[in-house]
């Protein structure tokens, strides 16, 4: 009885299949394109069945490309097993990260709203497969998403097949959450009419020829996503500082009362931030973001939020149940988009969003690095944090302003990789307070940075750096000695630290 | 007769003075907003009397904003009489980039679709005058622009007061060319009605209460553009490998036959790259760019363009002529849009603009610098590159494989100051060759854009860095050793040359 309400099509129950057999149509060297969008709605069964064909020693491949990062029985399982040859367009996975930095995993870093659109124009080549897990299939073999859209309509609409996971542990509830829609192909588009976060703009599946389906097999796995991390002290202060400047830009007139629609990134400062909007005096906060997370759920449930938009629902163990028990109440406050629509420059753009997204490292200029430690290991990827920045009407970046124990500042001289130029980012908060680049020129900026944000162990450095550039430098707009830029950094390899050595 | 033409409204025919008397108005400390995109539209009179009284010794210092580049009749002339005390968003001038980068001016570089924004939010502060060029002003106060648009609807928005230039030496005939469209603020924005490159989609002038108008200054000065650089062995070399690969991408079936709307970048290889599509296979080919150039007007002579937008015409001297006497049948097949329009997000990716932009140097990874040399000094700033190259369906970057005399290599390990990042760089072109980096790893690009656009003197050093960063970096993503990563360029300030010392 329950088959029959989760795939409605007499001709495509019969190509319910065991993983096993699902899996024999993922070969060596093949494209293989999977739903998900953090650990959220991605394939959980078929992924383990290709892992183990290589365990015993086949030869097999893949080209990996997802919406964003997913969970652990498809980046880690593969990764582990050596199938991952090439990877786009993010990852969070350790195993998958320890594969790109060791040179086993070629990865490509794509921003978020490029993907659809290189997939669409060829840009990467055929898609052989898309292996996507759904919630139910319609009449038509419209396929129903579970906890993500992600780039899943781009995946189904352009690959050669199509596998289905039915997963039973995803309630049939979250059907009428997503709100697909296909901007078309250039030069041919029309505008996407979004002019509100709730707006809905498009139909509830994915739509999908029944013959491409080629085998559908159930499941029963609930998304692995991670706990939520305290939290902590540092955390606070960032999110105090922000909403404290949010407020003053309400009182110069800048933004309206309930501001404008926020997107927040991701890991735990950005948690920590949007978690933080419970206590401000906000009313009506709209979220225009990719991934919905906890706090998001706690906003709307004390009334802060009035509407959010994203493309994933990323929830933690602990409030999961909470989140499907109450899921057609969080249905009128929510909405799932492609990744396409979420993070479209031309909705970003219109909406005028306040994009927060965290760094990794910032340097005296207001130049970000969210990618790279050390200029060489790829932590996640740029993610959506370019499409958002660059096209927000504010853009915030935060960061502690230490790492590892105190040894790193956060704030140096150069970043060692850049995400986000100087352009693109407006204002900076550590927990030492908040630096508004707004208009300054590069020699400006630096006395708020280092002046503001930089921590007290560190700003005799920089402001040394500072200095000497500044004297020795020939010319004058972005004084840099490029001979010592690094000169944290490397102290850092050498010894452990970039504190300086106390003698 | 002819002033009634030009100012139609008997109000503010009242209000023509000197251009002494009207440079009153400019006091110390004010942020005057000035019309003009490269040297097109910008005010050529009252600059001059305010640098007059400047050199008399008025202390007067002021925030100077266009839309992009001006003319010396406003930068220079006000640069050397050191009245500007801070520049945005962009400039060109010799006497105003030495200002910058002997530490006299503070520049803000901005991304150009940014500026019209951050002044509506207020994030420049208050606009205490707008100073704009026009060939007329109609009867309710309309100010209809000359050469340009730029973000002069915007400064006259916001402006407390407007003074305008009416130059009789611009043809009232450029009347109805201009197309003012403001897309409101956020959140309550709307679809910007455009979709195709010849939509009109606004009014002819830029509308302005008579009130505002504190001043007009009759002129009757030319734009003082320059001459168009010779072409190139090199240029030509480039833009025929742009060519040949824009062909073969029609032959994939990746862009329709008569390509996507082009955009096309400042400085002579733009130029000459637009030039060659003289003698392209391709037909009814749309530009959606910024400034519409010399080989603008030829490709449409020759039937090669059927339609170009932009927000200004710099047409060099010895065309401007035949530009203005054919002004009538030019206006069929151009438009200028406010920079709002013509390099906004939502407009260049719903087209699926082709961009290509100059690049100062290149990295082996694929990140660009546009504006620095030797990480110190500005040249010119981002202008709208980011716009493009971020929202494009396809992005491309040009530059001569060397620099002065072959000395400096314009590939380089690390690029010394970063405007775009390797996420937003899809093919790099030098007369060497051409490198297509879509889908590509860090790594892979590192052959593809040594292999490919590297100059011969050169490639051993760039090889030779590459493999040791490869073997010694501990993570492998994107190897790379801080500590010698900017060796030539340090070499080049030691030694004059990047060139290895020959024994
Ligand atoms: C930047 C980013 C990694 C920060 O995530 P986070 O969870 O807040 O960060 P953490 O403080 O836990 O730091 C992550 C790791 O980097 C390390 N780190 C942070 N700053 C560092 C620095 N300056 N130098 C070296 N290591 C640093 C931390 O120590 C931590 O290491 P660990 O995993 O060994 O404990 C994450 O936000 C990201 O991937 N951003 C890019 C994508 C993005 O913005 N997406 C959102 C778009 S909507
Ligand atoms: C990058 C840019 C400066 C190139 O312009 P161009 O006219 O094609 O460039 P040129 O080859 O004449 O180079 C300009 C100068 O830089 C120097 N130069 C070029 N490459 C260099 C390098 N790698 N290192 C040092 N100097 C370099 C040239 O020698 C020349 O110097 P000169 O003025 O002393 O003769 C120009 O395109 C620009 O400002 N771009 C940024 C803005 C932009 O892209 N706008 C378009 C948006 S629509």
């Amino acid at each position: 009885m329950e088959l029959h309400e989760r795939i409605r099509s007499k001709v495509l129950r019969e190509k319910v299949v065991s993983k096993e057999e699902a899996a024999k149509f993922i070969k060596d060297g093949m494209t293989v394109a999977c739903s998900g969008f953090t650990p959220a709605g991605y394939p959980k069964v078929v992924p383990e069945m290709i892992a183990q064909r290589a365990q015993k020693g086949e030869n097999i491949r893949l080209n990996i490309i997802t919406g964003a990062s997913t969970g652990d029985e498809l980046d880690g399982v593969l990764a582990r097993s050596g199938v991952i040859k090439k990877r786009y367009p993010y990852q969070t996975n350790t195993d998958c990260r320890n594969g790109i930095n060791s040179g086993q995993i070629d990865f490509c870093d794509i921003h978020l709203s490029h993907l659809p659109q290189f997939i669409k124009l060829g840009y990467l080549g055929n898609i052989d497969i898309a292996l996507v897990e759904a919630v139910a299939i319609t009449e038509d073999g419209g396929i129903v998403p579970s906890t993500s859209v992600g780039a899943t309509n781009t995946f189904v609409q352009k690959a050669d097949k199509v596998i289905v996971e039915i997963n039973f542990a995803q309630p049939l509830d979250l059907e009428g959450l997503h709100d697909i829609y296909d901007p078309g192909d250039p030069p041919l588009r029309s505008p996407i009419p979004l002019c509100r976060v709730s707006d809905r703009i498009g139909i509830p599946y994915i739509p999908c020829p029944k013959e491409k389906i080629v085998a559908i097999v159930i499941s029963n796995r609930k998304d692995s996503t991670n706990p939520v991390a305290e939290i902590d002290r540092d955390s606070r202060l960032i999110a105090g500082h922000i909403i404290d400047f949010l407020e003053f830009e309400i009182k110069k007139g800048r933004f309206p009362k309930n501001l404008l629609p926020l997107q927040s990134g991701v890991g735990s400062v950005a948690n920590a931030v949007l978690t933080n909007f419970k206590e401000s005096r906000f009313e009506n906060l709209e979220i225009y973001s990719e991934v919905l997370q906890d706090a998001v759920l706690e906003l709307i449930d004390t009334g802060k939020v009035s509407f959010a938009s994203g493309t994933a629902f990323t929830i933690s163990p602990s409030k999961l149940d909470h989140f499907y028990k109450n899921l057609k109440f969080y249905k009128n406050y929510t909405i799932l988009r492609p990744q396409e629509i979420s993070n479209n420059p031309e909705v970003i753009r219109r909406l005028g969003v306040i994009a927060m997204n965290t760094a990794i490292e910032i340097d005296i200029y207001g130049n970000v690095n969210s990618t790279h430690i050390g200029g060489c290991a790829m932590m996640n990827g740029i993610g959506g944090s370019g499409d958002f920045t660059r096209n927000a009407a504010l853009s915030i970046f935060t960061t502690k302003s230490v790492a590892k124990d105190g040894n790193i500042s956060s704030i140096v001289p150069m970043v060692s990789h850049h995400d986000h130029t100087e352009h693109d980012v407006h204002v900076v908060v550590t927990e030492q307070g908040l630096a508004d680049l707004r208009g300054l020129s590069p020699k400006e900026r630096v006395k708020q940075i280092i002046g503001k944000c930089a921590h007290p162990d560190f700003r005799k450095e920089l402001w040394d750096y500072y200095r000497k550039a500044l004297f020795y430098a020939k010319y004058k707009h972005t004084p840099h000695m490029l001979n010592r830029v690094f000169d944290l950094h490397n102290y850092m390899v050498k010894y452990g630290t970039m504190k300086p050595k106390v003698c």
